[in-house]
């Protein structure tokens, strides 16, 4: 694609389409929309903008679509597939002024919220009528929904209450050439015609930009206990997840962690942790419900499951503070190695009984390649969060031969029934791995779906896709 | 589109490419595939197809792309939108063989199966390896899950269990051109660019054609309880709805019947009950679970809203025999209706708290145009069927007036925020409709789809989207 550079009379147009208090062009601005929390990655925009409203976006995206300007739209920035990178240049989109819970409807389960608001300030406000957003990313603190429904997010609950694809009902969006639709309709069930809904999620702004957002809401539960099993190997961790499962056992979370991830949150962050010397692997498993009698009886039958694959130890937590204080040291990982190590994160995800073959298979590899890795994440969902760390890796190796290592990783993955992104999205980082999961025949389906949304580029150019074969 | 019209020359290219046994032209075999169960409409393909295998399905396609042949799926002809009729003749594509199921997997909780498998023969299945698939349309006895699929299939579980759309996770799917790819993964999640599974759920067979299916499957649960309310209005009934649900109760199926619906059963079927004269609406409550106790304590508290909405009467039936007479009554609405008068049959969906003024609008349209209705559903999920009768409407109103009628009650359901399907599809009958819902926008980014997938146009053609305006 050919892409116009913003002269400073397209720049007019757009602070007269939108607002001059909405533009920004200072050095400061441009430096902080240059990045999202993918690696060091940086790449400026030639404007920033803040629009307040839809037909101010649909304004905007009228004169960039004219001019064939790239569009970049922009939640929380707390991405990490760099999605939100405007790798041309050109307008970085940020939607945090769509800041409006517009509607929670207690009649009807609903909320219309725009996609600039706070995950966590989303979920408190419908938790204040006592009901439930189950959708809680790690981020929660900071990522806006609007990047949730881009990614297709998910988080630990997911195992009991399913990804953002099962809340989003419908979707206010503009198309690159400024119109603007509703998705679908406000319905549990939708039979009427292709899905729009559901192709927008996990789109990652590369087909329209979103500018409200209907959800689904369910009654909030009132009860929780929170276990935490030690296993003296990641591959016995591991193969306990299905067998929770195949017990007929559903917690409302089950994580992975391994003994590395915990060294990291006790070495760098405030977190005090008896770590015994014989555990080298984690399970933190979460039961949720209004009656805590069906909740012990849960935590019961996971128990004996548990011993079967040779768990040391339980640790029960049912105070608030017990509870989050292991949740912390679980949310902390991500951010801890990225904070004191040069890293990379992958987030694989296979079918959940292929989890130990996984694990297993990244030590592997890595042992080959001479790279460390610390492993977690959402194993009842089969989703692994890995953090490749430079260890004794040459400058030169890391640069260059590190690749064929993440090549390696994501052909284990696929050849065991998985994909390459479970809920961290494909964006700039991953889409040369694309290729490895999908023939070109599917990546060319997925380039004209792009060309019918959007048939100048512009929006989010250079994601998710590689460059065609030649 | 212009389409060729089959030749003896590629008859016999099709017979050789799917072998000779698979292929029929003669007068039953047309005649028998001429019809779904819409309404009494005929369309008569000009050869029926029964391939055996993907390779098969490929290798057809290949040929009918070729010479612009249109290609009809059909699944177990259970429909009522008219999306297996194949009204510009050509190939008539079933799936009847792909009877296979082929593996289920009890350690990732998914199975793997071929879309001619009839739904209830793959539930029963699932059930005997303590599992569950619990996504039932009402002709779970005949239906195939394939069908279920293209259709985006709900049933009377979805209100605790979620639509088919929540447990297909990856499907194996034929292009147009004859092209073979897997839509997705086997994983729980997936942000890895555009789903395409997702967009295959409900595209009727206009896109695709599905040759294998992975679902995602639950913990089986040991027991259930049915409650029958007595309402002495429509409206009450449609109103106790939604306060179950904000009471945060969630029964595994909520079901509404008017009067005239049992009256019908009553008459026609095999089905005993005892109908008081001062009740006219019904719902059927349903809770499941492995714990009676926790389910009494919810028959409890749903109790307790239904009188407050001045239910006068609650039958619990906790023997299978019992439950079984009343689902059967439920089930069997529609066949009574169907085979004992001329009928529509409407598939609204909206928002649940606004039931009430869904049913009230359509009795006061139906007076207004003449005809009665009996209505039914999924009340639960906001999903109400209605069956139009003729009654003393005369055969040109019928015939030319009703249309308005049905024009006007889509109108409501979609200013209600809802849409004018929400299980059944939009198939051949609905598609002049889609208007009503969408924006010629919104309705040329379907066609532009579509195109992406089936250049040609030859799969399901006329189905969906109507012509585009002039």
């Amino acid at each position: 694609m050919e892409y116009t550079k913003i002269t400073n009379a397209i720049l007019a147009e757009i602070e007269n389409a939108i607002g001059k208090e909405n533009v920004f062009i200072d050095d400061d601005s441009l430096a902080n929309y240059a990045h999202d929390e993918t690696e060091d990655l940086k790449y400026f925009p030639e404007v920033v903008v803040k629009p307040t409203d839809t037909i101010a976006v649909s304004a905007l995206l009228k004169i960039c679509n004219h001019y064939a300007v790239p569009v970049t739209p922009r939640g929380g920035g707390t991405g990490l597939s760099g999605a939100a990178l405007p790798i041309y240049g050109g307008v970085l989109l940020s939607m945090e002024k769509f800041k409006a819970i517009i509607d929670i409807d207690t009649d009807n389960l609903q909320a219309t919220v725009e996609p600039g608001v706070i995950t966590e300030e989303f979920m408190n406000a419908v938790a204040a009528k006592g009901l439930l957003y189950p959708v809680d990313p790690s981020s929660k603190g900071s990522c806006f929904i609007g990047g949730n429904v881009a990614h297709g997010s998910g988080g630990p609950r997911v195992v009991k209450y399913g990804t953002i694809r099962e809340y989003i009902l419908n979707l206010e969006v503009v198309l690159a050439n400024g119109d603007i639709i509703w998705t679908g309709a406000n319905t549990l069930k939708y039979a009427s015609g292709y899905n729009l809904t559901q192709l927008m999620i996990g789109s990652e702004g590369t087909l329209a930009v979103v500018t409200k957002i209907v959800t689904k809401l369910i009654p909030a539960v009132s009860q929780s206990v929170l276990m935490l099993g030690s296993f003296s190997t990641n591959e016995q961790a591991c193969a306990a997840v299905s067998a929770i499962f195949r017990a007929g056992i559903t917690p409302s979370a089950l994580e992975f962690m391994e003994r590395k991830g915990v060294e990291w949150v006790i070495k760098f962050d405030d977190i005090k942790f008896d770590l015994k010397d014989d555990v080298n692997a984690f399970l933190m498993i979460e039961f949720d419900g209004d009656d805590l009698d069906t909740i012990f009886k849960d935590c019961e039958k996971v128990n004996m499951v548990l011993e079967e694959f040779g768990c040391t130890e339980v640790l029960f937590a049912d105070t608030s503070q017990q509870k989050e204080e292991i949740w912390r040291m679980r949310r902390t990982m991500a951010e801890s190695v990225k904070s004191n190590s040069v890293y990379k994160e992958e987030d694989t995800v296979v079918p959940r009984a292929a989890l130990p073959k996984l694990v297993n298979g990244i030590k592997e590899i890595g042992a080959r390649y001479g790279f460390e890795s610390v492993c977690y994440g959402h194993a009842g969902d089969g989703n692994l969060h890995i953090n490749i760390i430079k260890a004794g890796m040459s400058d030169e190796d890391w640069k260059h031969r590190l690749k064929d290592g993440i090549v390696e990783i994501f052909e284990l993955t696929t050849a065991l029934g998985g994909t390459i992104s479970g809920e961290h999205g494909i964006g700039l980082v991953q889409k040369d791995y694309m290729p490895i999961k999908y023939s070109e025949i599917h990546l060319n389906l997925m380039r004209s779906i792009k060309a019918v949304f959007d048939p100048k580029g512009i929006l989010n150019p250079g994601k998710i896709t590689p460059t065609p074969n030649p």
